[in-house]
């Protein structure tokens, strides 16, 4: 990825960031286990909540905190949440295993003061494959296990296997299988395996985590990264949740305001997340 | 399968019949269709609700509308809906396609006088491979689709493709390959392709198919039938929920008076049928 197309990306990005979040969030910098965060208060949380960790999608190249701040207040406003939207290393600056060592370190300082059964982690597109990674990293470390785990078109395939990249190419508009590669090649430095358990989650060992919910559109070339890892975790004895939704694309979930497939999202992620912390919502 | 071992495992199945049914339940012999069935009413609805069509498990082969009538009734009193639990033919006295023209002719009856957006079809095992084939001969006969259809741990590929047959043999406490292998030998006539779209939904073109909400339990030979089915629907653009239910086995949902997991699938799923059918619950 060139230094022009990559400065541009990231500033086009950044205006997911300005989208609209629920009335009263507060959003303060904070630094979670030495990484840059932002916390996200909501007026339906208190000191007594659960905690969410967001983090944001960008193919681990672009985005911000704050550019996952919106999913992340409308997530907790309706789960009743505390969050926190997280600022971890990208690539090429900072290629593979940057990212997954930032969230584990964030994760890990969550657990000073937070009963893990009270920490879920969500996270879109390449977020959602660093959550399931930060929780397959945790598992390995025998650290314990969050409440849950959800992802809105997570990315969890970095070797490119599936069908739907190539199959759903022409009904993706955001996307096609070149674009996917291309971010791929940036996160793994060379000699990067793309099959390392914490690239891609879909082809690790799946045993004893928490309870997933994967959200896809239909119209995405990353739709068989959540069905193929439905089934994986499955077979693994894992509680999974797998839903998709009819031609609604890449992280619509974004389009909660306007789109009532996207409100439907939301609300069920955030159903999801509250239920696992024992919230009454 | 030999007629002595056939007429056991149709008297022990038979016992699944007299498992309780929720307070005030009343069961009445009706015909739909030139189908008999079992009219199962529940206080929680009344003439203005929406309609479930139950078609019992038992691989085609074993069960009746009675053994149908524990899940109908629980599933109707949870969703306020009216509700049938229907005898469809039984091989090996009447092989494929008997059953799916029998649920069809009903699913035709009820169209008579219900409009389809508050029709529903819910099955178990082969019930749920049969209320798949139900749609998909609906569909390919120009008929209105019902409003969605949900199944506990369907049996949707008689074709035996599935990694889980043989995986999932020493986890499964209920089958193993061969029974398996036996249920659809005794269904399927010489001569009938098992890759019919109406005996193994799983590999039928799944466009335009309702919303499905498929659980299972991940201690199940059957198991990839649903994660399989819900990959290629979702490719097809189909809404589909996916839910799996760690070291659960074939049809737990039975046990919902007594295991937590089935509880809260047959809420999960009473809600998915009555939200589709435009039910306040």
């Amino acid at each position: 990825m060139d230094q022009n197309s990559l400065g541009e990306l990231r500033t086009f990005y950044a205006s997911f960031g300005r989208m609209p979040v629920p009335d009263g969030t507060r959003v303060t910098e904070t630094v979670l286990g030495g990484v840059p965060a932002l916390d996200v208060a909501v007026p339906q949380a208190d000191d007594s909540s659960g905690v969410l960790l967001y983090l944001h999608g960008g193919g681990y190249v672009i985005g911000t905190a704050r550019t996952g701040v919106p999913l992340t207040a409308v997530l907790a406003a309706r789960a009743g949440l505390r969050a926190l939207s997280l600022d971890y290393r990208l690539a090429p600056e900072h290629p593979f295993p940057a990212a997954v060592d930032d969230a584990v370190a964030a994760y890990r300082a969550l657990l000073d003061d937070t009963d893990p059964a009270r920490v879920v982690l969500a996270g879109d597109s390449a977020g959602g494959g660093l959550a399931l990674a930060t929780v397959l990293a945790a598992r390995d470390a025998g650290l314990p296990l969050p409440a849950a785990v959800a992802t809105f078109s997570g990315w969890f395939d970095l070797t490119l296997s599936g069908p739907s990249l190539t199959g759903k190419e022409s009904v993706d508009p955001i996307f096609d299988a070149s674009d996917i590669r291309e971010y791929a090649e940036t996160y793994l430095p060379d000699g990067a395996d793309a099959r390392a358990s914490l690239a891609s989650p879909v082809l690790a060992d799946l045993r004893g985590l928490p309870p997933l919910l994967l959200q896809v559109g239909t119209h995405e070339v990353l739709l068989d990264d959540s069905t193929t890892l439905a089934a994986r975790a499955a077979a693994a004895d894992v509680e999974v949740t797998l839903e998709s939704y009819p031609r609604s694309a890449h992280v619509f979930q974004h389009q909660h305001g306007t789109d009532p497939a996207a409100a439907r999202a939301v609300d069920a992620a955030a159903a999801f997340l509250a239920r696992r912390t024992g919230q009454a919502v």
